[in-house]
């Protein structure tokens, strides 16, 4: 019989890079469904980039994570008791963001979508058909993706990169991944990748850059910022596009000035054009791609690895190696909380 | 009888800031125009920041001076003798670039346009309708600028910026001059800018950008990168767009890393565009903006200042105070050799 919900509380705004010790692990009662409400226990929880922004007192795109609240994060999870007509026992959910760092949550129908697992494994909700097939699509399509195209995309190896890599592939381009190490590279290019860079074994990145792409990079998908970021944008092809979708290189500076070489003169000669993403702009538009990205994945065209953590207990150590770039593929927590009674 | 062409050569590239002693003033004889070429006697000689960027040996969009030629520079002048049928002795024309730092030059008709003293006297066929004006006119429409849209403009009193911020006020914008200091932000004022920042004299640009728009920065016509740069991208509104002009800011260290503060994460959270502009991309549409300028010209809508250095020998001179934003309007020198026999 489960009784307990355990749950990681922000114990403190990190300064720079975070630590375990930023988040405490309480324990409350497993809280009970009132009216149009249903109880759902994780069965994967989401570990992703944009937490970190979600634990800042600088202003971001959402609200944050105040001390002492449950960890913001999204899962995939199994409906337990439920109040609400349209889900029963039994039935999968995911929600993006309103789960929390915790076994079990109350949810309502508007905070969550059904999980088809003929279309994907429940796993492959929170990255195939969650935010990330959606960011990667519309992060290309944004960058006005053209057939024989290079395409560059930082974080290549990760939850997005992994999935741009192979969209731009079908899209007719010749896509180059940059990522950390040459572990994460023989990943891309099992997933099609035609050339990368591992940039922790590079001496200088924007030679590395020019090698792999020497008439110029025509799209750049920046998961990154950083010097990633500025070795890309010394390599633009005449009109290239960048798509500004993360800045996790960022992370241990968090709040700080970004301090370095600016390319502006570069940008205006290449006639290149920078432009921010958030995927939130294209809701209206999820299913259109959505459907694309459950097909091709039917097709075996889009293949995905996993890195995936054994326990809530795991949980920002989890996160932790995501923001170390030491995870190889999308980073999941499996929950290891009592299913039932 | 005119017998000597006077002819500004590069000594030297600069390093750093332009000095008067980087070019030599050289005597030639007056060319003879052969088949197909024509003799004109500059009138006005064009003062122009792009001339920084062809006198380095950094890779640019053209060709570079070498040391010892003819410093390259457009000018308006008169035909004296023609052996080409489409222009005669007496007729006034334009060329962009070809007619170099000289009193007289031999030109073809490829590169020279006519002028018509009916739409625009002399002096603003280098500005209004040469490229400073079809500059401003896609600079702003790159920039997708909307009727309402909060529209800052840097080097505003300069050429460029004259042009853009009253091609802004006719398409409804609220206009907010960057200049440098307190006499040309008056001018911009009496050019119909609704407010306005004198650089030089604010201890914190980003909080006066935050004041004179407190909503946010739609659209940013950017000619000078640098400081200026830096204070606008942080006062960008959601989905601003910016348009990378120029970066006159940067010609004290051309060729030099510029290092400072980068606002990556600020232009993704915006959402913001940033984008690199050449007005070559837009020649196939000079015409239609042309015909709006001097429309607006001849309606009074649009209204010009001008800073007229007298002499060919003060070409140089003029240029430092180009360079230097001491110039009040578009800067040109007024040529001083023997107009005939």
């Amino acid at each position: 019989m489960r009784e307990v919900n355990r749950q990681w509380r922000l114990a403190a705004y990190p300064k720079g890079l975070p630590r375990e010790s930023d988040w405490t692990l309480t324990e409350a009662p497993v809280p009970v469904p009132g009216a149009g409400q249903m109880l759902v226990r994780a069965s994967y929880l989401d570990v992703a980039p944009y937490m970190r922004g979600r634990i800042s007192p600088q202003t971001n795109y959402a609200a944050g994570v105040a001390v002492g609240e449950v960890m913001v994060g999204g899962a995939v999870g199994e409906v337990l008791a439920s109040n609400c007509p349209q889900f029963d026992a039994g039935d999968l959910v995911v929600t993006e963001f309103d789960f929390g760092w915790q076994d079990y949550a109350l949810l309502t129908p508007a905070q969550v979508r059904r999980v088809d697992t003929a279309l994907a494994p429940a796993h492959c909700w929170l990255d195939l058909l969650g935010l990330n097939g959606v960011t990667a699509y519309f992060g290309l399509a944004q960058a006005e993706m053209r057939p024989g195209d290079s395409v560059v995309i930082s974080a290549a190896a990760g939850s997005v990169g992994q999935l741009a890599g192979q969209i731009a592939k079908i899209g007719g381009c010749r896509v180059i991944a940059i990522t950390s190490s040459e572990a994460k590279l023989a990943r891309c290019r099992e997933l099609g990748y035609d050339d990368g860079i591992a940039y922790r074994i590079e001496p200088d990145l924007a030679a590395a850059v020019k090698r792999v792409c020497p008439r110029g990079v025509d799209v750049f998908f920046d998961n990154t910022a950083g010097p990633i970021h500025d070795a890309v944008v010394q390599n633009l092809a005449l009109n290239a596009r960048v798509t500004l979708c993360g800045t996790v290189s960022l992370a241990a500076r968090f709040g700080e000035a970004d301090i370095g070489p600016r390319f502006l003169r570069q940008i205006m000669i290449a006639r290149a054009r920078v432009q921010g993403f958030l995927v939130f702009d294209y809701a209206p538009r999820y299913d259109e791609a959505r459907a694309r990205l459950a097909a091709w994945y039917g097709d075996g065209r889009i293949r995905l690895h996993y890195d995936i953590a054994d326990g809530l207990a795991s949980q920002p150590r989890a996160f932790l190696r995501l923001l170390g770039s030491e995870n190889l593929g999308k980073q999941l927590v499996r929950n290891d909380a009592p299913a039932g009674a």
